[in-house]
């Protein structure tokens, strides 16, 4: 089945790397993969736009399917797949909520990283307001406080969703990561420290790791004073 | 069934919207449920927070299940109610990755359409840019093409990921009816102006017609210049 796969992705990337973490738990290891470089451009090159008329990363398809969205080839590899490897949706409604209502508000902690993290490379110099910048740091410092009160009120060593590893965690944990990479203090977001480190040694999440990390393990101090 | 479920919403959200959507197509009609209005800061009330600590809407609850996030609502709907009401999700592979695909594709198209809709209410005046706005307009211009494109390779009377209306449609639907309340032109748009007057008078999308759309057939025209 994996050789059938052809994953153009790029290191750092959450919904690159959640992509990676799927298939690792859906043990679809052998897929064909190419690393790109956003820096070079490489992601709006025609192997890429070829897959995902978008020219974004990940570009991933599975014999003619294609699947760009990140969060779309993970649920089609859970269901395509769903008696291999980890399975990620629980079968339980309470479970299943929990995961469904978690794995959705990821989207949110995304967009908030991102309008911190990006700023000055998405919004053109004459256009950037210090007003904006502190706006969106303390947007983002309110939802990083609102996953610590989510863990907080679970058993220590929870998962995003409860007791076992979700689809939650694969969307989740690398955009956890990020924050963290980008100077986040584990700190002050002690339970969000707690669940990094509970799932940064998972296999699927090692085998997976950025490879520009790992060159350079020392990351940014964006976050440092949220 | 239906009556262990909760549904706090506001008139013309999407989010809300499709919610409302997926609860029709899968015959869970008689679900309690309330109008709140965002201008009186309803979604801000102690009824919202209880369930949504977000304070947004939909709020909604299955028993003691908590299903904010529009997507996760419906997912979860789909799931525990797989064999009753319309499948909302194909079981051919390639049927579901283009499901998939369009269905995680429509958080781009919301987002757009959100950044030149909202923008004068999100953006204090001091940090507003026609330079800003301009550019946010041609980024959902090239967006609605794209979807405009996507139309254009399928069958006259095709749905959003093919002949059978699925989960992507019912995400996507009140986005696009969205647009064309904004002052879309259907002259500009005409295969997205199709797929609108093939949806608007399914009886899911009729039941739950934004009641103020429907009080005030004239709506803006913000969209009418892309």
């Amino acid at each position: 089945m994996a050789k059938e796969m052809t994953l153009l992705w790029g290191s750092g990337s959450p919904p690159c790397w959640r992509t990676m973490i799927a298939l690792e738990e859906k043990n679809l290891q052998g897929y064909n993969q190419k690393l790109l470089s956003f820096e070079k451009g490489e992601h709006k090159s025609k192997e890429v736009m070829d897959i995902n008329p978008r020219g974004q990363l990940p570009a991933f398809k599975h014999g003619d399917n294609m699947l760009n969205e990140s969060y779309a080839a993970c649920m089609y590899l859970e269901s395509q797949f769903k008696s291999q490897g980890t399975q990620l949706i629980p079968e339980s409604a309470a479970e299943q909520a929990l995961m469904y209502q978690r794995m959705f508000e990821i989207l949110t902690l995304q967009q908030k990283l991102a309008d911190v993290i990006y700023y000055n490379w998405r919004v053109p110099e004459g256009e950037r307001h210090d007003s904006a910048l502190k706006r969106n740091k303390e947007a983002l410092t309110a939802e990083l406080q609102l996953w610590e009160s989510y863990l907080q009120k679970m058993e220590t060593g929870s998962y995003l969703a409860g007791k076992k590893f979700t689809m939650a965690d694969v969307v989740g944990f690398p955009n956890v990561a990020y924050a963290f990479r980008f100077g986040l203090s584990p700190e002050k977001f002690p339970r969000l420290g707690e669940y990094y480190n509970l799932v940064k040694d998972r296999p699927s999440v090692k085998a997976s790791w950025p490879p520009h990390w790992l060159e350079n393990p020392k990351g940014m101090d964006t976050l440092k004073d949220l």
